[in-house]
């Protein structure tokens, strides 16, 4: 879809909200068969429904439960399929590392191994973050030929290990055997052209053991989920706009930063995000604004908790509609359904408002309601090409 | 699909009709909430959709606002992104000019030069098309080596230029700078295999200028939009069938020809088209039916006209309906919503009617309600296939 809409893009005024309700899409609760959102008093939803196109948004492919990372590069317009982002980049990414094409990431854990390197605790006790900054700052002084390298400590005794240099690969096995009593595995290469790679990686792992031989109890690492960052078409160029991106978590803002977007200093709740989307409206084109609480109840198994979320969300809806925008979106990044209290595979509903969104039959926002609507079950990487559209922002396919 | 259909076609005496309502789709009415599908009085087109299976045409991807000719090589079963059809190969199908597989094509307009060879005029006054007959007479005596060369006039500036030989590119970039005070460009090759045809077209635009030298105010040209004609596997090959074209407007019958249709003689109107059809009922077993009048008013911005453009459409369905085809389709290639004024990307509803066509809700035609049919939201090029099959025209995929 990139490719097709890159050289159909033209300039123009128009603004562009996308409100990304994390985890939006619920089942329904046993004792009275009404999802999260139907459950809900959303008027002002509801009425954005009735007057806008309805669908449901399938981030990935069937049955497939999308992590947050797929969940939002497919709301921005890319394959999630094709541009993966897995593990050690969304650890890097959660802390905002300035994350470059060809990077390899991995998550790191401080453990403990006994004094014949066998694994005692694979969480090293869960050690204080305090301490984790300590020992990544031993970490640090590690030098490796023709890489840069980058050791930043995440919480208790998790870290992100980043290798920046040429011909990197991701394709690399993990160190943790998933059992104690076991040593960690060596790195391998897990295909050819890794091979240099993982030497440099257990060149890491050998110096790591060295200068932790004598911290206790974090005296060895376990590096998984490795990754190289793939390198992804700027949505600011291929969209041809200036974008902002409104998140008062770490994870959405790196997400974000990855596309090209510019991220905005934000405070920590939504009404903090409202007001920085308020005083930056007239700076940018594109918006995204990222709302968390749906999916943190969600995850929780708190039904309650998600009906309320939305609630409140749906009280937002009339200021941010003060602020007239061209092209107004409401979906989420994946389900989180309370009665699985994880993500879902389940499509998640989406209503575009504009002038121009067409004549739709969906007059309230849920996951049945908007089953009905024009724009049909789409896979969330078509989302951006009809918002652009929307936004006249697009010219004619063929003359 | 048609790789997938080609096997499976059985002949059979069953007779389709397809009716392309131009530019079909429309949007609400500020006024109303209405389209102007909703607010047309249309009993036949509704009891046709009640009787029939319902759905949404979606021409090339989501937000992407087809051409004429990209929307109706969906509708006859090419999909539209594999089989591009360019502006130049347009303006030839658009004189009805017998474009062959290989041909390259670019519009021409007549412009005027100053003395340094700057451009002051880019339409050349928009010259009278007898004038653009006598210069084009001039340029026809040029000569290239190894093709062969057409000059078509078209109207007032505007002409068709198609060059046919071996290993031509289309791949070539415009040499107008679309602005006044510059000379044109040359022609530059777009990819490497395209220097041999980028040298010919110079050579043309070398010659062009020592023709037109002494010619006011018309003494240069320029080209655009150059594109090389695909092959398109034939339609009558494909679907094993007699097909006949009948349409008012030459770009219809044009690109009927490309795909390898009989192009009916008819006259200018829609009730001469019908009598076309009613005279050829036994010569063939498939028949586009071009309706040009609802675009016209869309493009117009003429909410009104589209509405009564619409009746006037219902009022032929008896005629059409007493031919007793097997299969009845009635959709069209693109939406054109008057208050767009212009081509739109929303999709288009469609009715497949025949004794097979299913159990389905819809009692109305119209976007909205079409969007609860059966058909769902489908590739345009998916449609042959379903009115294949509706004629009973397709074997059994796999014993």
């Amino acid at each position: 879809m990139l490719d097709l809409i890159a050289p159909l893009v033209v300039p123009n005024e128009t603004k562009m909200l996308l409100l990304s309700l994390d985890g939006l899409a619920g089942l329904p609760h046993p004792d009275t068969g009404r999802t999260e959102l139907e459950t809900a008093r959303l008027p002002h939803l509801d009425r954005l429904a009735a007057e806008g196109a309805c669908g449901l948004l399938r981030h990935v492919a069937p049955g497939i439960t999308p992590g947050s990372g797929p969940g939002h590069l497919g709301l921005f317009g890319y394959d999630p399929l094709r541009y993966r982002v897995g593990r050690g980049v969304l650890e890097a990414l959660g802390i905002e590392f300035d994350l470059r094409a060809g990077d390899v990431a991995a998550r790191g854990n401080f453990c403990t191994v006994d004094d014949a390197g066998r694994i005692t605790d694979r969480r090293a006790g869960r050690i204080s973050t305090d301490l984790c900054r300590e020992l990544t700052a031993r970490l640090q002084g590690i030098r490796l030929p023709g890489v840069e390298l980058f050791v930043e400590p995440v919480k208790e005794h998790r870290f992100a290990l980043v290798l920046r240099g040429r011909d990197l690969s991701g394709r690399l096995s993990e160190t943790d055997p998933q059992a104690q009593g076991q040593p960690p595995l060596p790195v391998r290469p897990l295909e050819p052209a890794a091979g240099p790679t993982a030497d440099l990686v257990n060149r890491f792992l050998g110096e790591a053991r060295r200068l932790l031989r004598d911290a206790t109890p974090a005296n060895m690492v376990l590096l998984r989920g490795f990754d190289r960052l793939p390198a992804l078409p700027r949505f600011t160029d291929t969209m041809r706009l200036r974008a902002g991106a409104i998140a008062a978590y770490p994870m959405y803002r790196g997400l974000a930063r990855l596309v090209g977007m510019e991220v905005l200093k934000t405070g920590n709740g939504f009404a903090d995000e409202v007001a920085t989307l308020e005083e930056h409206w007239h700076d940018y084109d594109f918006f995204f604004v990222h709302y968390k609480d749906t999916d943190k109840a969600g995850e929780d198994g708190d039904f309650g908790g998600k009906v309320a979320a939305l609630e409140r969300f749906d009280g937002f809806v009339p200021r941010l509609r003060d602020l007239r925008p061209d092209v107004l979106i409401v979906t989420g990044d994946h389900a989180s359904p309370s009665i699985l209290a994880g993500h879902g595979w389940q499509p998640v509903p989406v209503v575009i408002w504009s002038r121009y969104a067409g004549a739709d039959p969906v007059t309230a926002f849920s996951e049945r309601a908007c089953a009905g609507g024009t724009l049909g079950l789409l896979p969330a990487h078509h989302l951006m090409p009809l918002v652009m559209a929307n936004a006249l922002r697009l010219t004619k396919f063929g003359a």
